[in-house]
């Protein structure tokens, strides 16, 4: 970046931070920002900040929240709690309306190759949250990988336990692809869980 | 947007003004806002604050600069101007490391058809550099397209009476292409300038 007076360099370098963007794609984004008017840059700083500043996690269940606990867990009843790896899970989740109970972000997945244990997860919350509710049902919702599968039997050995019913959202083919393109593993995996109509 | 809660909303909104982000991928870079350290969103958004205060407009060339004179024109010899559109335009060329004169940057280009004219362009500032100083070629290095070529041409035609020598960029195959995909107006453009081997 020796070509760009600093200011734009800095910015450049900035922009490189953000997932999939690139020095190129970096280096538009830049322009675009010189060519914004002065409040429109300062709104875009703006809310940078204020999103940084005053987003943190709910209290109850680790979501995404401006204020101590999330507007979910304020207004739905929990006695459905979908467990989630990240907070952005649950958003995909409300995309789809289905879901009417609570969520449960457990902050990650275990990880044994890199030291990540149940400790570094946000399980014991989850257990507090089964101990002390009239929870019926717990729905693992980690991702159908690896480190998602055995965080799902790990979490579901320690809290059937307590007398809940655990779920796990059905694998398969997705809607919509060929299942001459499908991979093997899936195709295992649907054929396996096939259903009787 | 209504899944999300204001803070998050409203950066998504800032970044989908980015050329080429859609929502998708400014919800992807506000979790990465999200997920970094106070003191990096603070730096990022004081990369932006920053580099939209200090960058302003060479007063010679029209460079992005933040000083009084660009760097470029400061040190270099005047005798070689190279007219481009726009300050990104001379990244582009510095890039090839082989023009070693001066610049100037038009702002735009005539476009008939939504009243720019050439009053809206730097062009007057491109006349008072010719006549002060001691130019003797000026590059026109607009785009090879409608609005670029009418550009060149007229302000090829004001600036040839005062005597200065008046080149454009070759226009032709690129390098690495096929001929085979090559579109007609450039091939017809490649046919009509051939060289002598």
């Amino acid at each position: 970046m020796s070509n760009f007076i600093e200011p734009i360099g800095k910015l450049i370098n900035s922009f490189t931070k953000l997932p999939g963007v690139g020095t190129k794609t970096a280096q538009r984004f830049a322009y675009k920002i010189i060519d914004m008017s002065e409040e429109e840059a300062l709104a875009f700083a703006e809310s940078v900040i204020n999103c940084k500043k005053k987003i943190r996690y709910c209290r109850v269940c680790g979501n995404y929240t401006d204020m101590d606990v999330c507007s979910i867990c304020k207004t739905r009843k929990a006695d459905v709690i979908c467990v989630v790896k990240e907070p952005k899970d649950i958003f995909a989740m409300e995309k789809v309306h289905e879901f009417s109970g609570v969520y449960h972000v457990l902050h990650g997945t275990l990880k044994p190759s890199e030291n990540v244990g149940p400790k570094d997860l946000n399980i014991d919350g989850l257990i507090e949250r089964i101990k002390e509710g009239d929870v019926k049902e717990v729905i693992m919702a980690t991702n159908p990988d690896y480190d998602g599968e055995i965080t799902a039997m790990y979490v579901s050995s320690v809290i059937k336990p307590l007398g809940v019913k655990v779920t796990r959202l059905a694998h398969g083919i997705p809607i919509g692809s060929d299942i001459e393109y499908t991979d093997e593993v899936t195709l295992s995996r649907a054929l396996t869980d096939r259903k009787e109509l």
